[in-house]
């Protein structure tokens, strides 16, 4: 059984994850007979997934992610420009979710440099929409992965606002890493731009406009019912640890063998 | 003015925070005229912080945390032994937070080791229930930083469950990081025990635990009003870009000197 991602049987993804879903309902159900408090969350309205989508134009989207970097940054802004719009078109749950409450996602999570604040976004987006593997339906977890992968693979920023505040094209960069640290880091490096500056500030308006409108696209064709995932790393099936794919970067040649469960 | 985590001027943290504020929200109010979904919610109950918190016991939230691992993994579980709590003592607006949506934090976000799910889980709870630092407010913001430098510092797992899974204690490792790979991996490796041990389970669940417990111990302190920022990283003031403490992990003696802004 599929346990926080880290498993290493051989069993198929949709076999885990239907697995998952029906022993952790089991289980809950058994646990907190007695939390009266998470029973009527269940009753609710907002985790019953998936939660009503319509599809959305990822230009407009992405528009609206540049506007809102420059109030509540990356993570934030991309929250808001998907939901902002399904506030308008389909109202709720989208109205009560607290979409300012993620502006610490900046920086990394409060400028710590972990996970970009844009992934992030993308992820929790995809999640609170499709719903969580444990509720029987894996394509928000995919998509979550496939943005990514996505991310670490293609040159950033991709998408270009109408109305720019820096007015010239940036140089763009590959992190090869969904990192803030790492991203944020090889494109100073290639644009000789300081954290400071107004540059790098519209090069991550500009990267979390670009996962927005990406995001967006994957959302559609889920809605339309021809999503398919695009990403297979699975490190800790693989490699026997969570982990990103540019090992060597971080560890060089000296790359530690994790222990290894025996093969029974 | 503060700008995603990432300034290098010489303002107090409070100067900055209150500065953000006042022009953002008068920045939003110019730009999003034509919104009519984002001014909704802000009509609403969600987006009005702090919400009301009820100090609660931090053993018992642990163990909640503990249990909850078991079904929604790290990230989940921590907002979850919070939430489940305050759905029941205080209602909404935790009734309605699709907390099991956030599955997706396990293993450093769908297994890709960035940020501990535990670390993410706790920036989420401190920044829903006391708002972010554009609203006026920055000790959710501080109390996020603070559980990230705590978590890198401390011997975890910390807590130990009445009756956990595991009968016996665990190996504690510092990880110095606040990255799933890399507390993990050298907790592996002093241990001994394969990602898909029982112990490395019981290890994640107890780490965990452990975060829930000295969040819950920080918000009262809150909402004592005598909460007191521990953490002072600032990378971005000091070393120009956002990070973390242990440089040399990865770049070794190499560490690049990022563009810095001319002083004026």
């Amino acid at each position: 059984m599929k346990a926080d991602g880290m498993d290493e049987k051989g069993l198929s993804r949709r076999q885990m994850v239907i697995g998952a879903g029906v022993l952790a309902a089991g289980t809950a159900l058994a646990r907190f007979g007695g939390w009266p408090g998470l029973a009527q969350a269940k009753d609710g309205t907002t985790e019953k997934w998936p939660w009503p989508y319509e599809k959305l134009d990822p230009a407009t989207t992405a528009e609206l992610a540049y506007q809102e970097w420059y109030r509540v940054f990356c993570g934030a802004a991309v929250i808001s420009s998907v939901f902002t719009q399904l506030r308008e078109k389909v109202g709720e749950p989208y109205r009560s979710f607290p979409v300012d409450s993620f502006v610490f996602l900046e920086g990394g999570l409060v400028g710590w440099g972990t996970v970009c604040g844009s992934n992030a976004g993308a992820n929790i987006v995809a999640n609170l929409i499709i719903g969580p593997r444990i509720a029987g339906a894996d394509a928000g977890h995919q998509i979550g992965a496939d943005m990514l992968q996505w991310y670490s693979d293609t040159p950033q920023p991709v998408f270009m606002p109408k109305e720019p505040r820096v007015k010239t094209e940036l140089v763009k960069t590959t992190a090869e890493s969904p990192l803030c640290h790492v991203s944020v880091g090889k494109w100073m490096q290639a644009s000789g731009k300081p954290l400071g500056s107004p540059e790098r500030k519209d090069r991550c308006a500009r990267v979390a406009a670009s996962v927005a409108y990406h995001l967006v696209e994957l959302l559609n064709d889920w809605k339309d019912g021809r999503y398919a995932p695009a990403s297979a790393w699975s490190p800790a099936k693989e490699f026997g640890i969570t982990g990103q794919p540019n090992c060597v970067e971080c560890h060089g040649a000296d790359i530690p063998a994790p222990p290894m469960a025996q093969k029974t």
